[in-house]
């Protein structure tokens, strides 16, 4: 057991039929599903439509990372950037975050707007949407 | 090698000398330093004074999950909520997030506003701080 691995189960999985992914949350107007493991059910108790939430997901499909991926091209506006500015999915830890909307909550299902997530991405966390 | 675990070795620590942290990054007005491993110093070139950036961390000491925590009382209100409604530490995968502003670089270390984090926290990530 190494003590500077940091490991985490998936608390669900992205369900979506979109074939183009938007490149970015702020600028999707897709819609998918958050498809929760039936035994986190009641933590979602609290989300409601209209709600905007923040989910943690893996970038399970992304490459390995490589030192040369630390400056890297964006992919909207072409501008060289350190990869901690960047929403890149190939960083260091392939670790995303997308803030989206929620339509509905069905039981263990929610049905959100503004994804961005490839069909099938593991879901690590929900959290409240919060700003600065 | 279980391909439903996700594995995560921090990019950094939290280095702060403050002995009461504050309940939420958005009421903390301590400050702190993010210790950044060396090798990915040039991943940070495009941090400037004043950016605000999301870090994404581990609750490196909070307590395992269980069940009984999927509703919680809120430690600010007093309020029983999902988890995935709160902040807690206690959540099935102990990630946290908080959004920081960044007072100078140098380096690899970023000294930042804000700080609700323990001395010692992982760092898995640190995105640009986007809103919607």
């Amino acid at each position: 057991l190494n003590p500077n691995i940091y490991e985490y189960i998936p608390i669900g999985w992205v369900k979506t039929s979109c074939q183009e992914i938007p490149r970015h949350w702020t600028v999707s107007q897709e819609q998918g599903e958050l498809i929760i493991k039936e035994e986190y059910e009641p933590g979602l108790q609290d989300i409601q439509s209209g709600d905007f939430i923040t989910v943690i997901f893996s970038f399970h499909q992304s490459p390995s990372f490589s030192q040369e991926l630390l400056i890297q091209r964006t992919h909207h506006t072409g501008t060289i950037k350190g990869v901690f500015s960047t929403c890149s999915p190939r960083r260091p830890n392939s670790i995303g975050m997308s803030v989206v909307k929620v339509i509905k909550r069905e039981r263990n299902r929610l049905l959100v707007l503004g994804i961005d997530m490839i069909d099938g991405t593991p879901i690590l966390d929900i959290k409240p949407y919060v700003t600065r």
